[in-house]
């Protein structure tokens, strides 16, 4: 697992930023606050999400409180952004 | 809601402490990292603690990457620690 190029990001990464999510100043990493109604819509979205980091075996670093969840992505491993960050939070996006 | 008095602090803060909570420096709140085994094992742990946490209506403010989870609680409509935080902190030890 490599990180991504100029040119994967340039293409990839542009959707997400559109769609709110951020890249850190301090680490090659994306961010992204997502906001529910409540509880219950929040730690729903966080469920599936859940079972899809488990089946790409990539998990996100997140932290929520009540209807909140801010999400951070990368690649340990690649010490930086590769394409599994871009795949969980494109999946992301679609569950939200 | 009120805040814990100073005796309820001494019997219900105290067996909280000695299982790893700690009480923060800079707000009326109570901390504890919990670990698993892996993110499957952290996430079920959160699944079981959200129900609770909805079934209270009292929510935690939480952290997870992979088998870590990071936990703080406090009562923001008291400003400080009230009962419902000790009966979540509670819960979640019952659940560990």
């Amino acid at each position: 697992m490599t990180t991504l190029t100029e040119t994967e990001r340039a293409e990839t990464l542009q959707p997400l930023l559109d769609a709110g999510w951020r890249v850190l100043d301090d680490r090659d990493a994306i961010q992204k606050e997502f906001k529910f109604r409540n509880f219950i819509a929040a730690f729903s979205w966080m469920t599936s999400v859940a079972i899809w980091a488990e089946k790409l075996n990539h998990h996100p670093e997140w932290a929520n409180v009540y209807g909140r969840v801010d999400v951070t992505l990368s690649t340990h491993d690649a010490d930086g952004l590769t394409a599994l960050d871009i795949t969980l939070a494109q999946k992301m996006e679609t569950l939200y």
